[in-house]
């Protein structure tokens, strides 16, 4: 019996790693972050695709606990990170280990040893926290530390652009969800067009946009 | 220009590192954490300990992050933890791993890169967050992750025992801080014994109470 903890944030790239685990573990329990982030409007989404699923979602709130970025702040998006000006200003520094330190302490009480995160160095944003060497680094740090042996972080997206990851959507059933009720945009527009998203032209939206029309192209979906 | 951030908790280690790191280092900013500790009276000590030291001290609101233990809900801390039955009841999964990562994002945004933490793995509580090979992974991890280059965790008390730790108090001049006002109570009591201690007989106060006469047995304070 195996349990899993999914990082569900209600984009593209979460919800269809919410599919894959759903595939390879016996229970998923998918967990979300208030970190203040502007876009909060896709965590309505994520508890609207978790339920749909059939996924309990909880939703942790940490606000005020990290360095603000652009995430959280008005600021340009394509403008460099205030802690590293090679970065970009979204950047949220310690982000991505602060949602796997919680998700592993979370796992601990329900017996889950596996966690999920749609973290991909492919299509590279420049956040060194997407990075499996980060994430390797990340894994024996909670397996030493949390108490509950190993704890493996699975990132099926790694090394998948973003064509590729619209392709496995299909592959896993999931590509309706994934054009209908998935927000990636960071400004949480809910006005989305026809490939189910905001037309704020940040970085993340740009990607999507590509990925979807080479996938169309490549006959993938 | 050496910037660090240290853990103080207002426990007899966490005050001594802020001495240790006060000598070390150029700047030194404190922060605690508000896990839903019962004892959580030890966070008042700590701001009289940091505004006594000259040093800014910021709290973090992390309750409901961490999965509970003995220290955040009524249960003889003497008794085995339910994540795992080798690891005592206070053992509070992730709770070191969860004050590193918040430490280094603040960390990123006063660019410091230093982080001071009073863990220790003689005397050992069987934690096993508190030994350095889970702090060297989660430095990795940090340093690979959040963005600002390598970032260092020092541990001072790290192979100390308690006698030693009260002669390293001794050494940096901090003995009466300790004595007068450090809390070593998982149960937060205010009324302290000629040690500095309240009376609850849980293995913390025990080692600082055995730590403290070898400490004067050998003439080291």
């Amino acid at each position: 019996m195996k349990k899993a903890v999914i990082l569900l944030s209600g984009g593209q790239d979460s919800t269809t790693c919410l599919y894959w685990a759903k595939k390879h573990f016996d229970e998923v329990f998918a967990i979300g972050f208030d970190y203040g982030q502007m876009h909060v409007k896709e965590l309505e989404q994520a508890q609207k695709i978790a339920k749909d699923a059939g996924v309990e979602y909880k939703i942790f709130n940490i606000q005020g606990l990290l360095n603000p970025s652009s995430l959280t702040e008005k600021t340009n998006h394509n403008e460099s990170s205030k802690v590293n000006s090679e970065l970009p200003a979204s950047f949220t520094a310690g982000r991505n280990l602060l949602f796997l330190t919680i998700a592993s302490s979370y796992g601990a009480g329900i017996g889950a040893n596996e966690i999920v995160t749609g973290v991909c160095q492919t299509d590279y944003s420049g956040y060194p926290d997407c990075r499996r060497n980060t994430i390797d680094a990340m894994q024996l740090a909670l397996s030493l530390g949390v108490g509950i042996g190993d704890i493996r972080i699975h990132t099926p997206l790694m090394y998948l652009n973003k064509a590729q990851t619209f392709k496995l959507a299909k592959d896993l059933d999931c590509l309706d969800v994934i054009i209908n009720d998935t927000l990636t945009d960071y400004n949480g527009n809910t006005t989305m067009n026809e490939w189910g998203m905001g037309e704020d032209n940040n970085p993340a939206t740009n990607l999507r946009v590509k990925g979807f029309y080479e996938a169309k192209e490549k006959g993938w979906i």
